[in-house]
């Protein structure tokens, strides 16, 4: 398998994470992302939505979309319920991070980081870090009474609320009011096999 | 089980139509967005994200996310492929849903239909609907060479980009440039037991 990805996406880090608890050996290729490298016609040709994560499979497929990824990858491990209702719990958790989440959560980060004080971009903070908190109040409220998302037990949804959540403050967003949520971090972050966002893949190939 | 909806969300009626085709009964609560009855306690008690659909379960459960009611009730049947790709595919345009096309294409008919034409909301509406349309763009150029988005069969993922592209014109969006967009609408609204937008489902009981 070839991941195309650019390395300091939380949306590829779940997948680079889940791979390493695998244990599964791939190929990982850097798109720049500041350069328009997923806007490029060589890239559109593998995801015509223009976006990072993209895991080419051995049969050539190439599948987008962080949590199809993960699930593709998971589907029939410990890392997914065995029970329709857990599955479909997994999905929702994960359809909450696309929809309620990563816009407030990981995109007031990436404006930080890729955006100097001056640039327009930075109006849209507010808003956004506003919903942000919404996200992780819900979250709080959910761990109140669990240890993680689904059944009490690690998955791929604790994969996918993980990866932009643990550097939400990179954004602007205190995790000091949500108590549950640091406690989730640290177990996620003390599961077998973890590796680190900014970690690069052994097998890193040129573009 | 037991749906609790707005009759004009497209996110709800992506659950009736499914359940419609999947023959199942069901009671309905019409829940008033416009009222801000998601946000009241009565209702967070069900879905703490204040969000509907919400699908209660025979056992008790509260299930919400649309897209992952339609993964729960659709799994097993034809509506979901047999094949981990194609299951891995089906999420993968329903990622893409929620995250690049949903925001772009429904957001705007929510602010059209539901505030004046002064409201400093409408402001938003040229930059969702350049998304909207890049969005129609990705659904043209797959639909190009297939009849369905995953393995040419009708599935849940052609139910969930159902949903607002068929109405997208109501938010401002020009479906004319996408003439393989426009055949498949017609294709899914062909399909066995469908069902509309608007209709008020059989079992409709007081919130």
């Amino acid at each position: 398998m070839h991941l195309f990805d650019y390395l300091d996406s939380g949306n590829g880090y779940k997948v680079r994470l889940l791979l390493a608890q695998l244990g599964q050996k791939y190929d990982w290729t850097h798109v720049d992302i500041d350069k328009g490298e997923t806007r490029q016609a060589e890239f559109l040709k593998r995801n015509p939505n223009g976006r990072i994560p993209t895991l080419q499979l051995d049969d050539g497929t190439y599948l987008p979309e962080s949590n199809a990824i993960l699930w593709y990858l998971a589907e029939g491990s410990r890392y997914v319920p065995a029970t329709p209702l857990g599955r479909a719990q997994v999905l929702q958790w994960m359809f909450f991070e696309q929809y309620s989440h990563e816009p407030y959560v990981a995109t007031p980060r990436y404006i930080c980081r890729h955006f100097p004080a001056d640039h327009p971009r930075r109006a849209e903070l507010p808003a956004r870090l506003e919903k942000g908190h919404a996200a992780l109040a819900v979250m709080e409220g959910h761990l109140a009474t669990r240890q993680f998302f689904v059944n009490d037990r690690y998955s791929i949804a604790d994969i996918a609320l993980y990866a932009y959540t643990h550097v939400a403050p990179d954004g602007g967003l205190d995790l000091a009011p949500y108590p549950k949520v640091r406690e989730w971090l640290a177990r996620v972050a003390g599961q077998p096999n973890y590796v680190q966002l900014l970690a690069v893949p052994n097998k890193a190939v040129a573009a």
